[in-house]
């Protein structure tokens, strides 16, 4: 039987704090500002993806968490077909390395968190896959390479190539070969970065992000200004506040851009609305809080959708989920923390008695407890059965 | 016993189509931009009020639907300095008319719509009110001059002076003698717009108008976008579309132009919500129904508040309040109408059955039925006893 050469990587969830909305080329991915995220650790939210090919294979398929899916979408084709050229480039270069580019491809990926909840999980799946087929390949490919081809299959995914905090340079280039990741800092640089996402209930999403940004880089009247002034001036701004890990600062900087990217949808004709009331409760808590520590502790921000993601650092932790503990403890998640309940404190002034508890405990389903995180890493787990080629 | 002298005018309440959001001068309510309203008919809308004096009263007094306020507010003392400017001039000029400008004022009001619902009772309040006095004191003043007054009390009171389709002029002066309201067209040109109040009941409002405004003012970089490129253009555009009755130009800007409000108040730091999700469902009926009817046939727009005013033209009633019936039949305020049920037609490609009729039909506790209206009338009602200078 022909052999079956395999690799596995993992692939981290990044959540965008200056965020991605709007592409200036829809074929490339190519967005039209650059954005920066935080990647978030693996222990609670990552794919983990072992990539195989062998000459037996019958064509390129790809399983995520038990269920096929075929790999013939434009995007997935051109991912493969560039890590395929890579591969190609040494194999003509180096007889002695076996020919194994055109092999058809079976990759098999696994979350460790669920699908559906809109937690960039493509962004997460298209880093482990390109990490572990780079990996089966053994390309020489550096992750901000890596990150183009990650851009072509899902535009934020190029940011989870990278661990720590990253940016996602637009570029000015047509071909987009200098719109790419590139590393702020590494986690260690900043390493008491916290995050807990609040996973909101909700009905399907209206728009998804893809047609979503384009209703409004056509339709949006403000959108122009976001992308023209408001968002290089916050780049430079949130990079410096990162390299000088300096909280208060990186923290209104988070909130505003979250504030002006939703503005933007809600400045869409027809407008797109990602908020609900329950997030909107969410951020008049994490308000109220900021308000009664006199500083900024803690640091919304919301992707296309309703959960939230709060950003803090360790030290502010008794603050932060202490009084998410106050509203949430119901719901699953503390258990993965080392956060004890019994820690928890309220500031003096926070409003606690003027907000309806049963209110601001509705609408959220989950807590995961988490922090900033490393990039996609190699690992020696299989998740194929290297007999049949097919998922264990 | 002394003379009371007295008078009595309507006063009716406006809905901008073309926001009013953000003050250059908050002592003379001088705006940032110019703005539009269509004012509402006063068989549903209207404030009623009787403007008294007499050498006899104590004291400037207010009684609205019975209750007493003082008159001793900035605003008010503003307002009331301003028409008494106003007689004294008069009185100076010819010595056969009565001195009443120095004698204190009793002013009653009586409003035929909840005040409490968030329907711009101050700006019919104020217009009532001014119109009243101006009778009163036998002023020769245009209502675009009266228009001023009625600004430093309640900024988009000014608007309500008028009838029919209404700009407020921002003016360049600093004193705001050139900031007013100005007729566009009065009811009569198009005397076929409808609007349907869904009265979206709601907490108390986080962020009162004038707060809220000055804050997106201070915070909000998108909002100086609006204020300079997107407003002016979108005025000129308004306008003309009212003038040529250019209903589905006209309807498309007044959406746009409620989303770019919302949006410059989501960008806000920390940010305003005023639309709840009760709104975003009722923003999601219109435009479906917009889509399903191939044109637009009905416009959303919201003020600092969940409520809902949708126009539309008369000859599309069958449809407009054909779907609004569908989902808010439950509700009062059609008996006041003359739409007969039997005539509701929901176009074919409406998406009916995929709307969770239980979840569209919350969150509305009342229908106001109404349609483009006259300015401020005198009337032959008094509110008051000719004896006691009381309330009656």
């Amino acid at each position: 039987m022909s052999e079956i050469y395999y690799a596995t990587s993992t692939g981290p969830v990044n959540i965008a704090t200056l965020k991605y909305w709007g592409k200036r080329d829809e074929d490339l991915n190519l967005p039209t500002n650059s954005s920066i995220s935080v990647t978030l650790d693996q222990a609670h939210l990552r794919t983990l993806t072992t990539a195989s090919c062998s000459s037996k294979f019958e064509t390129d398929q790809l399983w995520i968490n038990g269920a096929s899916y075929p790999l013939d979408g434009a995007r997935s084709k051109q991912v493969m077909a560039d890590l395929r050229s890579l591969r190609e480039e040494i194999e003509n270069g180096d007889s002695s390395i076996p020919k194994i580019a055109a092999f058809p491809l079976h990759i098999v990926s696994e979350n460790n968190f669920p699908t559906a909840a809109g937690l960039a999980s493509s962004a997460a799946g298209f880093a482990a896959l390109i990490s572990a087929v780079a990996k089966l390949y053994k390309l020489p490919t550096n992750a901000s390479e890596l990150s183009k081809i990650a851009r072509k299959g899902s535009g934020s995914a190029c940011r989870s190539l990278l661990g720590g905090y990253v940016a996602w340079e637009m570029g000015d280039l047509a071909n987009g070969e200098d719109s790419k990741a590139v590393q702020i800092a590494d986690k260690k640089h900043w390493p008491d970065m916290k995050a807990a996402i609040l996973v909101v209930s909700d009905m399907k999403k209206d728009v998804p992000s893809t047609s979503g940004m384009q209703l409004t880089v056509h339709t949006s009247d403000l959108f122009q200004y976001r992308i023209k002034e408001v968002v290089p001036k916050r780049f430079i701004a949130m990079r410096k506040a990162i390299i000088e890990k300096d909280f208060p600062t990186f923290a209104e900087l988070t909130m505003k851009d979250s504030n002006s990217f939703h503005s933007v949808c809600l400045d869409s004709y027809p407008p797109i609305f990602y908020l609900n009331d329950t997030s909107k409760r969410i951020i008049k808590l994490i308000n109220l809080l900021n308000q009664s520590a006199g500083e900024i502790i803690a640091a919304y921000t919301f992707d296309a959708g309703p959960n939230a993601v709060i950003y803090y650092e360790e030290k502010n932790e008794k603050y932060v989920l202490g009084l998410l503990h106050q509203f949430f403890s119901h719901l699953g998640g503390w258990e993965s923390s080392s956060f004890n309940p019994k820690d928890a404190v309220i500031p003096e002034s926070f409003p606690l008695s003027s907000l309806d508890k049963d209110v601001y405990s509705q609408g959220v389903s989950k807590v995961i407890l988490t922090q900033v995180g490393e990039g996609p890493s190699e690992t020696d787990d299989v998740l194929i059965d290297l007999q049949t080629g097919l998922p264990k």
